[in-house]
């Protein structure tokens, strides 16, 4: 059970609504009327848990797992423990997710501005937020319903915020607009400049950045991030995307929609991408290039050329990852062959 | 026109004003009298704006133009639309950045000090200052005229700083002492201890971290950046330096004068560097380094040994670029001819 | 010396004392009762001083040193200059180490609660605890005996911490429980949700993140790393490990004891290793592996498959270290001979 210091679990639940909240089919002969209490992995559940296996190499795992139910491929069932309740979908993995929503749902914030909280009396905040100790609002910034601004996050002049978001504590935003149900970790700094001047042996000029940041609803963002303001365009966001932590997005960068950007990748000034474009840890892109939709990057992938849509990428500079995996295979059999 | 609820324009400017502002001449049959209200991009400028022209790959856009006036080089205005007002200067975008700073002056933070600020009794702050809301300032600390200190940042005891610096929300600064006109974005980390430890098999002995971060005039770091203070001796950023995003700075490091450092680069523990250094995005470099004036490190490079002054390097473990270049081109080759 | 604004000298102390403090020997002829009141750098040190010589690279610096005294390793000793005190030691930088914390102790803090800091009244704050301006501590959270809470540090509800814990300005815990004597540098964010989603074509479905962060005892954890909770599983760092800057750890990673994890390093979900495991600076680590007890994995290297014990590996893939650096080599003789 998940630690009632830090999660409150909902339930019981029976294997009829599990189902139907999983989008899942109930296993021959399994009793609908049984109730379950919590989810947990396949190999620590007891009677009372539902489990779920998504990846063939836990096989195993299923086969000897104490789970009382368990979400599985149809194709996988025949290898079920005796009595173990099954809820059958082709995606156990998103029955998981919406069986383990139900189990432990999101606590809604308990509306109310704390003592401690610096709201500027210009800013509009709307019905149902909670505003942790320190936060601090400021001048004509709106704050929709419901939203939920953690402790010593700091919301600059004019930001507007939709409804239903969760800004973490300690996230600091500055010229940007979001839509709704978006959160963003604790530490992440949206909107500051982004890095341009105009070179000169004699310093630097700084070009003002007068660009916005726009994040399209349903995003999510890690912690520690950051994302720079455009220059003139906006850096944009495009809604359902999720970025991990410590991600560095430049100015004007603009992504797609359901796009997923793993830890610590950079993407630099002007670049853009379709939808559904996946990048890999520690990936870098320079600037002004096209991604296509559908795209695939991988971990610690070196971008310099545009990247047609549906392309999978790797190494650094990266090309079509077939070509890089030669790569690698050729080096490899050559450092056996002649290496010294 | 930049989003009035974040940047407020000043002007209208005649063309003599921005020709004698961008250090430009105006072009032959060029009205001085002309007004201009803001500056635009090629592509959305209107008869109002100013836009510029700075990179080959945009002359179709500025043949198109509706830009009421235009930076350009004097090599390129023979292709000026008819009716567009010409700023001819051989360095167009340091005119766009100089006019760009006219429209939109960076506003003067009102001076005052916020009632939820934390300022110990014995702290300095000069006039003009303004300290938001949330913002800890220790014992000793001294805070020069005309800062601007954002909102939940800390500085620490002891912690110095110059005239017109501008400290961005949750920065943190401890054991520092700063220079003038200094920026620094916000949630970047400055002066925490260094990772020194004299390793041992049964634990790791923490080795004191006694010098501080110096940064000199005009400095400018950028978001969620992490600069340590000096083991003993200091770690020093040299003038004019601009940081990017997401940057490591190890303890000991000395950078030059007018360095421009890209997102998530990492600097090793007493590398030192020339003036005028560029850094890639993620470039890396172990300790203990010298890097010469002017050289140049691509972005993704590991750079394992000292650079020469002006040369640039690339690959991990780095090389001089040509040689690198020469590298990917070669292993390209034999992918094609011998991979499997 | 070490500026007076942000350190204080103990001392002096008798080289008798500070032998026994380095556990080394007195050099024949050398006079006990003789006192130093500092320590510095070979190359700046005074009478007054102790330095040490721990690299081979530093002897020249040695032989000139005007230190009043030295820690070194015995078969160095000849080479020092005359009228320098010698403290012989097989591992001078320990020695060193456990000097200059007898010159530069932490201080310990006064113990206090700032009446800006935001305490919910079913926290539970130990003896001897200090907490600074704009920290923010959440319900039902304890705080072990003398710790320091720094400013607009934030820790959530439930989190749990030893004794003599110090928590930088700035830092973020939720889900958290933590042993004794741990430090966590300004800005680091631990316990956000894990990056978990479902992945769909019309949208990524959250996965809840039903694990907590548990940190060991004498851990130490650099300035803006990420340290994401458990999905279920936890995520677990061991005892004495220690962690540089920008670092990012993965949901359910477990990080065995005494490990050293340099800057910017990532290490994605599930991924475990042993004891004693090194990684460079921006090494990365895909999920689900192991890494045995006493592995070395080189800077910038990119990890994919398991490494065993003892093993050190560099490159992207990583491969073992004499393979990469034979390719590299190889690689450098194809370009000089055939390169273009």
């Amino acid at each position: 059970m998940a630690d009632p210091r830090f999660f409150s679990v909902a339930g019981p639940f029976s294997l009829r609504d599990l189902a139907e909240i999983a989008g899942a089919e109930i296993g021959d002969g399994c009793d609908p009327q049984a109730t379950f209490s919590d989810v947990a992995p396949l190999n620590t559940a007891t009677s009372g848990d539902v489990a779920f296996l998504d990846n063939r190499r836990y096989v195993g795992e299923f086969e000897e797992s104490r789970a009382g139910a368990c979400l599985v491929h149809p194709d996988l069932a025949p290898k079920a423990p005796g009595g173990m309740a099954l809820l059958l979908t082709p995606e156990p993995y998103h029955g998981y997710a919406k069986v383990a929503q139900t189990f432990y749902p999101v606590p809604v914030p308990k509306a109310g501005v704390h003592p401690q909280a610096a709201i500027d009396p210009t800013a509009r905040i709307d019905d149902g937020c909670r505003i942790d100790a320190g936060a601090v609002i400021g001048p004509a910034a709106e704050v929709g319903s419901r939203c939920h601004i953690g402790a010593n996050a700091v919301l600059g002049p004019g930001v507007k915020l939709g409804k239903d978001c969760t800004i973490g504590p300690r996230v600091c935003l500055a010229c940007a607009i979001l839509g709704d149900r978006i959160i963003i970790h604790a530490g992440t700094s949206i909107g500051q400049d982004g890095f341009g001047f105009a070179l000169g042996a004699d310093g630097h000029t700084k070009v003002p950045q007068l660009g916005r940041v726009l994040i399209e609803d349903e995003v999510e963002i890690g912690a520690n991030c950051t994302i720079d303001r455009g220059t003139g365009p906006d850096t944009v966001i495009g809604a359902g995307t999720k970025i991990d932590n410590l991600v560095q997005i430049g100015h004007n960068v603009r992504l797609g929609r359901t796009c997923v950007i793993v830890s610590q990748v950079g993407i630099s000034g002007s670049t853009a991408t379709g939808d559904m474009v996946m990048m890999g840890g520690q990936a870098g892109l320079t600037g002004h290039l096209k991604i296509g939709s559908g795209a695939r990057i991988g971990a610690q992938a070196g971008v310099m050329r545009d990247v047609p849509p549906g392309e999978t990428v790797g190494g650094s500079p990266a090309v079509p990852m077939r070509e890089w995996l030669k790569g690698v295979a050729l080096m490899e059999r050559m450092v056996k062959k002649k290496g010294k």
